[in-house]
């Protein structure tokens, strides 16, 4: 599961940083298929097959997870929790992408589970450096679980 | 806690890759200060100032650890478990270095809180390339857990 084309679900309510977030992940060789989830009960009914997201085909399980925190309905640390609590979805990587740099965010978002965290900044051009970065990583140095 | 020099507790049993490692890892902008056990109780007893690591001022709390899987006296899946089981240390990002790309593994590691996964190459060149790209993710476009 490495290089290989993976499914992200980006949970972004701001659409200016979905827009961003989607161009730069297009950007790298991986040909990532995203799915955008607009809060965080979207994003627990996306990876449960529930209301819009029934069908397994269109929702299928990602192999990364980009959350933001401050979501409408239910809370990225919230989302963040279920899942990591849920043995079926814990191996999924889970990467805050937030505008918050708070330290007790990021510690609360570590300890809650999270693979890693990383700061959306606020420049275009940083802010797309950033998402590029990120994805290289995750897809391409890191291997990512696969099935077995 | 981003771009500022850090406490890395690299656990390797191979010197030659500990050497190659701790090389890669001095040769960014990022100024770490790496921390060597060679086996997985030596890691535990660091982590808990036992044995020769009684010392807290010489044995620092890492903020990141990069953790092979095949050690002598404790592997590498149990060094985790017994970290990231353990709430004073569940917050820190431990990223897998490890020669097996082995699909078993590598879900191991994330059903076991790993926050990452690398593979290292066996190629020189790409070996340091690897590590320089875990250092460079890890260190800057990521943040770490600060104190608060």
């Amino acid at each position: 599961m490495q290089g290989k084309p993976i499914d992200v679900l980006l949970v972004e309510d701001n659409p200016d940083h979905a827009e961003l977030t989607m161009k730069a992940l297009k950007q790298n060789n991986v040909l990532n298929e995203v799915h955008w989830a607009k809060d965080g009960r979207e994003a627990l009914d996306f990876m449960y097959h529930l209301g819009k997201y029934a069908d397994e085909k269109t929702s299928p399980r990602p192999g990364l997870i980009l959350l933001d925190i401050r979501l409408p309905k239910v809370d990225g640390l919230e989302v963040l929790k279920q899942l990591k609590d849920d043995p079926q979805f814990k191996s999924i990587p889970i990467i805050m992408l937030t505008t918050s740099d708070r330290d007790e965010e990021i510690a609360k978002s570590y300890a809650g589970g999270a693979n890693s965290y990383v700061v959306k900044p606020m420049d275009f051009e940083d802010f797309m450096k950033k998402v590029k970065e990120l994805n290289l990583y995750w897809t391409l140095t890191n291997n990512l679980p696969g099935e077995w």
